[in-house]
Order: C-alpha cells, then structure tokens, then sequence
C-alpha cells in the first residue's frame, strides 16, 4: 500500500496513522505481504478463473459527509462483492484506493477501517493492497475486488433463452424505498420499517451465498443496482430477447407492502428505484425443481416473478393482464 | 464498465461518449467480456501467480490541469506496470475508476482515452473494466494492474542478504530535473536536455523488458518512486541490513550532468528527487556476470551503485570516501 503524496504538503506522520488503521486489514491476508511491497501477489486457485469488478463512490454523489463511515465502507465493499456475487463468483481479495480531504479527522478514518473489518469478516475476504492519497476535492473512493468462479462457468448476463424463467432473490425495492426515508420524503411509516428500510439502502447484502449454486444452471446473471426493470433490461438487451415482468409476484418486504398499501404510486419506486444488490436471473424451466433446493442451501429467498420472450425491452403486466408503465424507466446504464 | 450517477444530475448521453471512448481500449481483452457485464473474467494462465498493484493520482497533485491528457493517462498506467516490474511480473491487464468534473469536455477525455491505447499498444495490455463516475471535485484516477509471475518468483523489497550488491537501471535522477524545469525553477538548460528531462517525468519507462529476467536471479527489488535514497533505505529497512551507495557510481543521462556541472547542488536532488520508476535490485556477488547478459536481453542498461551491509540505513559515499549528506531523505512512504 503506497502513500503518494509528492507536490502535496502533507504533515509528518498523517499516513502513519491511516497505515496503523489499515495494516491489520491485511493481516490474515497472505497476498498482502503485509503491504511491504509495491505490490501483492496471489496464487489463483486451480481450475477456477478470476473474477474483476471496480467501483467508485464520491462523498456528496453517492454518500453524504454525515453518513455513518462504516456504512460507507461496507457499501463501497457490498456493492463490489454483489457484483462478484452477479458472475456466480466467490470472493478471494480486494484492493482499495482512498483520496482523503485535508479535514477529515482520525475518527473518522478509524470508523471506516472498522466497518471494513466488520465486512471481511463477514464475508471471508481480506485487504490486497491499494494506495492512499490526499484531495483537495471530496472523499472519493474505489475499489477493486477479486473473485473466483469455475473455470468457464462465470454467469453473464447475454446468456438468457427464449421461455427461460425470470427468477430473483429477497426482497425487490426495499434500498429505494429507504433512500425516501433518509431524504424525508416518505415519512408516514412506523420505526421498524423504516430502520429496515433505510438499512437496506446503507447495507444491501450480496448474495454472495447464492452466487455458487447458480454456475451451471442459471442462463445469465445480473445484480439489480440501477433497479429491476432496468437490470432485467441489460439481461433482455444482452441476450437478444424481451422480458416480461409479472407485478403480483415480484417478491416485497412487509415494510415495502406497509409503505405500498398508503401510497399505491410507489409501486414505480419500488420497480424501478435502484441499489437492492438482489440478483436477478434466468434458468429454463425444467431446471425449476433446482430453486427450491438452491434456496435452502443458500438460506436465501428466490421468487420466479416472470420470464423471458421473443421480442425487446421489459413489460411488467399487473395480476388482470394490464400493462404497467413508468415514467422512469430506472437508472440508466452501460 | 458501470457508469454509475446515483444521485447526481447528469445529462442524457453522457456516459454515452465515455462508453464510445474507452470501449475500444477492451476490443482486444477477451477477459474485459465486451464491458457488456457486471465484472471482467479472466482465466490465469496456469503455473503463475498473479500480481495486483493500485495508484491513484488528483488534479492539482499529482498532475496539473494543464498537463497533456495523454501525459497524465500515461503516467498513470506506467506507475501501475512499474510496480508489476517492480515484482518480477509482466502486465495482463488492467481496472480503471475515472472521477470526472462537471466541466471536463470530450476532447479532454479522448485525449485521455487515445494516450491509454497508445500505450496499451507499446506494452501490450488491455483494458478488463472498471466505474465511470462524477465528482464535484478535481478530476481523480485509480488504477488496478493486473500481472502474472511464475508461482512463488515474484521479487520482495525483504530478500536482499549482506554482501549483495545493489544495482539499478536506466539513469537516476531526471524525473526530479524534470520537474524542476516544468515549475520553471530550473531554466539555464538547452531545450533538448530540458525536453528529455521533462519527458523523464511524464512519461516514465517502466522496465518491464528487464522484469522477467529478475525472478531468480535478484534477491530483492524496488520501483524508484520516492527518490534512490528512500527507495534503497525500503529494501535495507525490509530485509534488516543496511545499504552503501558509491555517488560516482549512480548513472546519470547527459542532461542530467549538463544540469549538474552548472549547479552543483542539484546532487541532493538526483539522489533523493523521485518519479523515475527505474529499478533497483540486489543479487550476490557470484551473479554479478548475469548482468551483462541480462542488461543485453533487456536492453536496459544496469550499474552496480553499491551493496548490502550489516547495520541499518543508506549511506551514500563520494569518490574519497567521504560521506554526503542531505537536507531531505527523499519522499516518505510506507
């Protein structure tokens, strides 16, 4: 782990600290060489391929300066690893690079280390390495995780088949529903609801123990993180075929369901508001037996909420057969 | 490539040009999967280990807004893939996170995006993915290199034993000169010494010709990032010994002498200035007639600039013996 500072004043000591707080990150993480060394180096597993996913958060974009640091730090690693979890990859490491403003304070840092000691934990996964640097901007953020698959048997999202089954883990709209809560905008619901609500958006759950049983039996994959009719658009898009979504079955928590059952217009926040981090996928539909048991060792709900057709694009039809349609069609993505 | 703008405003099509730019840098990186999924998959070729390093660089610290873009899109990679030399290793691929401004305009980032594929040509490595995302501050860049080594090869900073000898490659020195004439604090140079130097520092080599010949034969290894002194004292401090650098030993380019003969003082500034991203190693004396062998494979030329000794620290001697001092140790780093 490299602390670059040069053209920058920087004070004795200041990355002293940060490599106090981050070394023990690596500690049970033998690639790490105990970030010694310019680099890490890390022996793949045989017959497995590697998987690679990066993403970014800025402060003010995709978190706020008074979020809680450890929620920030396991939302940067939640969402990397949902993406290993989308290829029907398992997570082996990740590297992290920091870009810290003049002002921000020990506390602060230590938080954000401790939240990421939670998660790796959590998840079996340790710190690689990365690089730590001043900004005279905001907290910016990236990180790069690395997972392992099967060789050959990573999940894409081009892989679905006409009358494929369109099936989905947990719960659907829940993150967006709790980003109202934050922002104040949906404020008639009771403590617990939107406790859970608003923990759903700051800690989504990769379904990382969902992701090994798909290999082989799902067509494609995706994570839903630009929301559900748009990611089950990039698995239509990329497979050449159209989705049709079925509203009575798409899965909902009992707080999405409180919040439905006062205001009927969040129906399109919950389709197509974004950050769940469930999975979505296809399977053809002589392989359905396999949900059950797939969902009993994973400990993970999975609900088929439609299927995939000839055609483009994605219609989500209510329980009479009516289509439903949306102002926003969800966060736009490439 | 997820081009993620949660929360922030952002134009239609926007993300659109940045698709077009960086698309074609994964044309021929079969491991990228088209940008077109959640994450990159990449088979590693068998017997190897592979090798993760991770830099970020801030406008306004590590490079200027007024820097070619193409300068700073390679610096950044050349940073990453010294570090891959650094390790024995040679580059497969690599992750890209870009932060961009609200004011960046298209020729800037296709200037960026047409130095990456320069030199992606010239070192033979593709783009595998990464995260596009806004930021209300200065532009900001992290990259992940990905390198493969034989298993159990790649070089440490721990290996070096007392009485190896310490040799770098290429000339010491110029980066930081190179500097000097870009802050306009160096002047009295002819405009071919002044560009060269110049070039030193923005477009830096890395040695990946001389890495894979290393790995057996070095006993430990560095990338001259923070200066020769620093970096030397990293390889001393990590293996428990001290090293001796000879100064008349240390190779210099014809413009750094030239710069050298009209201030002498500039010495301080070669021996602890950083950014060269040559090579420093150590191997035993025996092996000291591979160099040859290895500087011709290579093409790089190597110099014998001292050795590993009991004790701690870098002490650097003059042609009489005499030891040389210096107001600073060169950057820190850990």
């Amino acid at each position: 782990m490299a602390a670059r500072g040069k053209g920058a004043a920087r004070a004795a000591g200041e990355f002293e600290l940060i490599d106090t707080l981050f070394r023990p990150l690596a500690a049970t993480t033998p690639a790490a060489l105990g970030l010694g060394d310019d680099a890490a180096v890390f022996t793949p597993p045989p017959g497995r391929d590697l998987v690679f996913t990066k993403d970014a958060m800025v402060e003010g974009v995709h978190f706020l300066t008074s979020d809680d640091p450890a929620d920030i730090a396991k939302k940067l690693l939640r969402v990397n690893l949902s993406d290993l979890a989308a290829m029907g990859a398992s997570p082996c490491g990740y590297l992290l690079a920091t870009f810290w403003p003049e002002q921000i304070g020990e506390d602060w840092i230590a938080r954000f280390a401790a939240g990421l000691a939670e998660d790796q934990q959590r998840f079996g996964i340790g710190l690689f390495g990365g690089d730590t640097v001043r900004t005279p901007g905001p907290l910016s953020l990236s990180l790069t995780a690395i997972g392992e698959v099967a060789t050959g048997q990573a999940l894409r999202r081009n892989g679905a088949r006409e009358g494929d089954l369109l099936v989905v883990s947990g719960s659907i709209g829940d993150a967006a529903l709790g980003l109202q809560v934050l922002k104040g905008t949906l404020t008639d619901l009771g403590e617990v609801e939107s406790v859970y609500l608003t923990l759903r958006y700051h800690a989504p759950t990769p379904r990382l123990a969902l992701a090994p049983h798909l290999p082989g039996i799902a067509t494609s994959c995706i994570d839903i993180s630009d929301g559900l009719v748009a990611d089950v658009g990039h698995i239509a898009t990329e497979s050449g075929l159209a989705a049709e979504i079925s509203w009575p079955a798409v899965p909902l928590s009992d707080a999405a369901r409180a919040a439905l059952a006062r205001d009927e217009s969040l129906r399109a926040v919950l389709l197509t508001g974004g950050d769940d981090y469930e999975l979505a996928f296809t399977l053809a539909p002589e392989r359905a037996e396999a949900l059950k048991l797939i969902s009993a060792a994973a400990n993970v709900p999975l609900a088929v909420i439609g299927k995939m057709t000839r055609g483009q694009g994605v219609t989500v039809r209510d329980g009479d057969g009516s289509e439903l349609t949306f102002a926003s069609g969800g966060w736009r993505h490439f």
